[in-house]
């Protein structure tokens, strides 16, 4: 594992040089688990840092009452850890490591706290987002990622397909959720990050989680429904419909249905992400429902289940094989419904291939 | 509630007024929370903020698609809510907002990728943290927040007295750990966020969480829990041991319970945040484990476990009636075992009230 953690930070460094930055500050959540395997229990106001750089050998700065932890982390092999006390200015410390006229790629979480804390030990030196100068760094996922991100998808399918066999007229959002939750864990989620169950008007609310709304016969309900499995991330959404859909709700089905079939097809190496966006977009706004598709197509997941790259308009970067996202186009109509259709994505030499397989028929629940 | 939170919005700008500062920016977590009661579902790379300063009503900057959850949140009716969609630049949005040339003052755990967003739309503004220049924003509570502080501790009160009366010998650490995590939920906690079950050598690591370690007689188990009850925390610690303790066992759990005595004692309004640490520090130095007290005696607690004032070498600034925090000195023998007692605490006209109030006996368990 020692070896496997010190050709990611080797990588990296190798990408930051071509950027033009002295180096990384990877601090905790998804960024540190990839370069190290270290989860501190609880991300706070006390700085765990990594600094990758080229003339150094990787330091993981930490708390001195969670080096006990640190040092037991699968990647703690490749790096030297370097402890501060409560009471001591922690800022100083890493400053130490630092060029101080360096420039360098800060994780998107890292607490304001600390990058303000850096900015000030060090006025020198120079800080950009992980995501504004190395989107992608941990976008190309490698077999065993794209294996794990099969598995977690595979999962959610199975949740779903007994999902739709449960009573939903006359229970409220929150009793499916907790079913849908509660059929996560059992096959396999570790954790469980959001069930959507968005019910005739709720449904119209893409971020909308589960209320107390009792599910009518004649509701559209939308399913999203993700977590972790194993480390890695499932994100999926499928519409469903309390007895037989009106006209219009089948027809808004439909016009999402093609979007999300058409932006898979487009998925291809070199294609620009926004290219992506822009297929969904194209056949939603031929039907007449643009301005009710308010959110863009699609974004990585991994580690975490919202990462680089994003399908979205501005993002010129390629497609390369071996990225996963979503695609996820919807239309919402609100005081109405909602429809979205969600599958996670692989990008393949020749190709998308479908992490998430169950059908896209309009699914018709009792 | 509108006035609440808008009383609450009012005192901050004007803190902000006299730290000299332009305004404050407030992200998602407990900041928001407290000035809004909006508890967006997650905090993701799509910005959320709220804008306070002397020469603006309060803005919410929102993504579009979360619009609809932040209309419902309990503070709403006291800000003007702005959105912004995916493909546009929400920082040059949220620039629109603010001074070019102010100083504000940012939530600690705002996202670096947001903070540097602004810092490059805005090159002419100036950032500082929330701890390091306004760290009493929330550290006084008022009577409400100490009512339900008071009873997040009896809370965990009454789950201490029962996890006591469970079987630890020949159990596990996370055993044990989910039996008190099941109490405190028994027990109204809506979210559990630490159940450190640290048995002999693992006592000795502060952040211990809970492992597979079976618990065995003569084992000294340090138990530190908490979470959130009605949106306020609890943290508390007792060490307890299975079977009859050793003298020397003895003698370290005396020191850290003298030590903790004497830092309550200590309380009263005007006192440095420091000379509780000190105090508390001085008794287990006298004692000869002054080396073994590795991490500060305490930190606020309110809408987050961990919050100013932190109760630290060098936090010169005077208690005041109304703030609540922990006093937990501890005793850590690598490789043997560790004692901590934590009690929160709450600053009072002429001393300090406990919110735990189970006995700081030696329990022994079974």
């Amino acid at each position: 594992m020692t070896a496997h953690f010190r050709r990611r930070m080797e990588r990296a460094v190798a990408q930051a040089a071509d950027a033009g930055l002295t180096g990384l500050l990877i601090t905790p959540g998804p960024d540190l688990i990839y370069f190290t395997g270290y989860r501190p229990t609880a991300i706070t106001e006390r700085i765990t840092m990594l600094v990758l750089d080229a003339d150094h050998d990787p330091h993981l700065i930490v708390p001195v009452l969670e080096r006990p932890d640190a040092v037991k982390a699968a990647g703690a092999g490749a790096v030297t850890i370097t402890d501060w006390a409560d009471g001591t200015d922690p800022y100083a410390a890493a400053a130490g490591l630092l060029d101080p006229k360096g420039r360098y790629a800060v994780s998107d979480n890292a607490w304001a706290l600390h990058l303000l804390g850096l900015q000030e030990a060090l006025p020198g030196s120079a800080y950009t987002s992980m995501t504004g100068s190395l989107p992608m760094l941990r976008a190309v996922k490698d077999t065993d990622e794209v294996d794990r991100l099969a598995a977690a998808g595979a999962a959610a399918d199975a949740a779903y397909e007994q999902i739709v066999g449960v009573r939903f007229a006359g229970r409220t959002e929150h009793q499916v959720g907790t079913d849908l939750a509660a059929l996560l864990v059992a096959h396999g989620h570790s954790q469980v990050d959001f069930t959507v169950v968005g019910s005739g008007p709720n449904g119209a609310n893409p971020h909308h989680e589960m209320g107390e709304r009792v599910i009518a016969d004649g509701d559209m309900v939308v399913l999203d429904f993700g977590g972790l499995k194993d480390g890695y991330g499932s994100d999926t959404t499928r519409t469903v419909h309390v007895g037989e859909p009106t006209s219009l709700e089948r027809e808004v089905f439909d016009v999402v249905r093609e979007a999300q079939q058409a932006a898979f097809e487009a998925v291809r190496p070199g294609v620009p992400c926004e290219e992506i966006d822009r297929v969904a977009r194209d056949v939603i706004t031929r039907a007449g429902y643009g301005e009710y598709f308010i959110h863009r197509t699609g974004h990585g997941i991994g580690l975490t289940t919202h990462e680089p790259p994003y399908l979205v308009a501005g993002e010129r970067r390629p497609l390369v094989p071996g990225m996963c996202f979503s695609i996820e186009p919807g239309i919402y109509l609100p005081g109405r419904f909602g429809v979205r259709i969600e599958d996670i994505v692989t990008v393949t030499a020749d190709g998308g291939r479908r992490l998430n397989n169950t059908s896209h028929d309009l699914h018709i629940v009792a």
